[in-house]
């Protein structure tokens, strides 16, 4: 594993001091491009929804989130909050972990060997304080740009759209998927790979949603990750990956221990991606405009987010 | 106040069912001419860090955000998680009101008199179990539309680009602003009024930051609201509306009393407009690309964003 | 069901002000002679552990407790918390509902026809804010009498010691039980019913332990509870009463809702019980000193708690 | 320091596998003892409110309790939460650090450099998963024995019954309260120590009060805590021993690191003991049964505790 990442290592190539990694492929002129996809003006969110029916079972004390209210309509109306003039308000408060829906890793989130993105130690970037080098704020304004739908739910399984749990996606799979829907994945894209996971969810239920088997992308597409030059990349599965992971001894996400301290791919899961695939399909165009911000946490190894797709 | 507040209703404008008021000035023809704004392809994040060291104080229980780690680079580096052939992680959680930080106001967060948006009694539209009707997850995708930055601020104080605690921003102010920039308020605009009270509670400290004297919108500005038509206003205070309020009497918040539950408008709170007002000063050009999507968090009366401008 | 109520109710025989119910039994001199129990000096906590492998499943956004650092002995041995003189510390934090493991119910945790112990209106008594009138905090110093367990699993089924899930335990049973003990149930008493719900649920897993089928005390011990004026009572099991409820109509907790706010008495959940049934057995004695006080948490309606037994 | 610190090891005392350090000292004669002490049958809470309203301001993440509802009784009795014939609930959840308020430190709070009790590693004892060796956990059953009482603040000052900040409590000091009390510190003794300063708290403000200047144990008194043999000590300040630390160089809670990785005692902090002090003086008896057993949170440091004063 050590030796294979290797190969794929972007230490260095911003300088020491980057705490971006892939995501500095984004620049001005592709932004421009990316905002002149956008034909119709429709805006299609590609957030799964944040609430305590979500697919969280406990691992590592992933729960889903609790929303709880500090005052409500129910008080107002009767009259009890305290406020002059007839004014009431309703308030919330929310716990969750900040991966437990549609998120974004951040470069803090996976170590190889105990070394963290561009070969920092682990222990020199994220203590029980957070991130203190490579936090997700970092990324605040940067994750906007083109994006790109791989469909290959759709593009290997027409009448379904939908890839059987353990499906690992290929090479060969996500360029035919390119070349089907007329699309060329480049420098500075946010690729998104739909498998159907999340469509089946929601129909049959969470199940092992978060965890269990899951079509996903396969190790050996670490070399298209590195060489296409993708800022980003997001499936609609719990864990990007295909699960169970491609090994016959014990293995846990050894795509993650790749692209995330090696390539610093930033990596997003558990997005929705059903909406934008039937308005691409609709359209036969694969191409828009993505903007995926994070919430700025100070210090946080992943974040939240309600990406939007503009088409 | 309530006399008043029914000049500018728009209860029924949109049917009985409606759940998003004034951002349904936004349409496809709006957001598709607001891309086409975009010249530069760059990108300003709008949203002030989430961390301990926000503003608040404990008002009816607002903390800051409360951030921990459940993994950490440091066990990972310690060998200590469990994990195989050298893969470590670290993982987070988040404690936090939904309006600690930069903000949506949701159309459920303030009552009039026992009624919220669209004439609903308030108990039935928000109890402890959260919005059941107006949740900002309604507001999911389509918070994207045209920018336009007012820069008060700057405007009416050249020299400091800050207006002092307590002034209330007219609409004669709003208007002569919009026309030395050269820019016109338009329908399914999403206004962002600089006051500098960011800028001034960066340079000197919080101190009462959340809930105290802050330059603001009068009361008298609701008229001016309403008939632009704007989909949305956002502001770099804690409360959008001047503070102390306009009235010898007691008063708290009217301004939001007349506009949340009367004219259905979504209003943003200590959003970060500095960087943003350096690059419109810079390029004379105050409308901009603007996607500010709310996380969908179920039966939400607010939500944490991270406001993202294209120019 | 209020017809019934109504023939147990305690409301105005502690005084218009309230907010103990029938903790109001025990006085000092109770608490005296319970302390004279007290002959071995043996400590037993009748507490389950409080962490996220509890039997929580979500239910009204119940969740277990998730308990996270803020500082670790990983980052103090490795040097990097910026202490002075060698010194490392580790802290934490937690996150849960209060009725999620060992607990008690406060006064204001249940409501018949939209009224309050003691007669009060629910909605004057239980905001968003909290318990304004009855509050567990109320409590804090109140609770430790003679404890006394009638142990209906081991003495109905003498071989397993646990009763069936759906086995409504009668009054009958309980006098036979303390008859078989050769114990007295009286005044001021905190009587533990232990059912061998939570041993099977430790053999077993958890299963539906949070709400599913159990053991537990009829409708028909209402007259029981009321007539022998205990103080407070607890059960091994999640809800105290039997489950399913004993109705063919759609029914829900109707014993709490006849106990708690017309009562006024004081319920105790999820305690375990099984160390202190063994050494009740083996003593052959079954009353001893019981002190189980609650968090003095402001307005809450429910508290974790570790009682402890003194034999 | 790591010198001073030796002299006071009782690492190995009480075998490799030890777990509970001073508590050992507490036996069933010990505790059968102390209950014998009850007179009176008066109970007595030592335990500050568990709010917003606390001392708290956010030192590396210590927030006060945020307590909210997600059932309330407006809800209920306005009838809209579903449940069947008339029966109506709250309920709720916190979050908050676990030594926000009243509380215990656990052993594996703080380390010398790099070691935890009985002289393991901190890395080895204390994760981001908690603390998987000496959790509170292990304390659930144990922490009730004989308190005695050292009104130090009624002692030294007769007249306010109230220590100065920075005030170092001496043995000298120690030694002739007792004296004048008429009580003997022994073996297995869980001695409180009132300074004063919560009175003060309560009577002007918090002010500083978490982490500030205030009264407490000086350094000198590690021997005096160590040859007592004490279980545990308890304060009615934030940090037990004296602030500022007595130190010309810059300096932290030395004395913590010296009692608890090494001589494995166990500390209580901010316990509210102005009740007890009144009932202790009006009877001119100093020692109780006192009753104070943590939560048991799987693997924390810390606990919030309710402690009983049974006299």
């Amino acid at each position: 594993m050590a030796l294979r990442a290797e190969a794929y290592r972007n230490w260095g190539r911003w300088g020491d001091d980057d705490v971006l990694g892939t995501l500095n492929f984004i620049d001005d002129d592709i932004r421009r491009a990316a905002a002149a996809l956008v034909r119709e003006g429709r805006s299609i969110s590609l957030s799964q929804p944040f609430d305590t029916d979500g697919p969280q079972k406990g691992w590592r004390r992933r729960t889903n989130p609790v929303h709880t209210m500090t005052d409500t309509g129910t008080d107002a109306e009767r009259g009890n909050q305290g406020f002059p003039h007839g004014i009431g308000g309703a308030d919330d408060v929310i716990a969750m972990p900040l991966q437990c829906s549609t998120q974004w890793d951040g470069l803090g989130h996976i170590f190889d060997h105990g070394f963290a993105w561009n070969g920092r130690r682990a222990g020199d970037v994220v203590t029980s304080d957070g991130d203190l080098v490579t936090g997700i704020e970092h990324a605040a304004s940067v994750i906007v740009s083109r994006g790109v739908l791989l469909d290959v739910g759709r593009h290997l399984s027409p009448e379904t759209g939908e890839l059987a749990d353990g499906h690992a996606i290929t090479v060969a799979d996500l360029e035919a998927c390119a070349a089907a829907e007329g699309v060329e994945v480049r420098r500075g894209d946010i690729v998104l790979v739909r498998t159907g996971h999340y469509t089946r969810a929601r129909r049959e239920g969470w199940g092992d949603y978060a965890g269990g088997p899951a079509p996903g992308l396969s190790l050996t597409t670490a070399g298209w990750l590195h060489r296409t030059e993708i800022a980003a990349i997001a499936t609609d599965t719990w864990g990007f990956e295909v699960r169970p992971n491609e090994f016959d001894v014990p293995a846990f996400q050894p795509l993650h221990q790749v692209v995330i301290p090696n390539l610093g791919l930033t990596i997003g899961e558990m997005w929705n991606l059903d909406e934008l695939a039937s308005a691409c399909a609709e359209a036969s165009r694969w191409e828009f405009l993505l903007a995926a911000p994070p919430l700025p946490i100070t210090g946080a190894v992943g974040s939240p987010v309600n990406p939007l797709a503009l088409l």
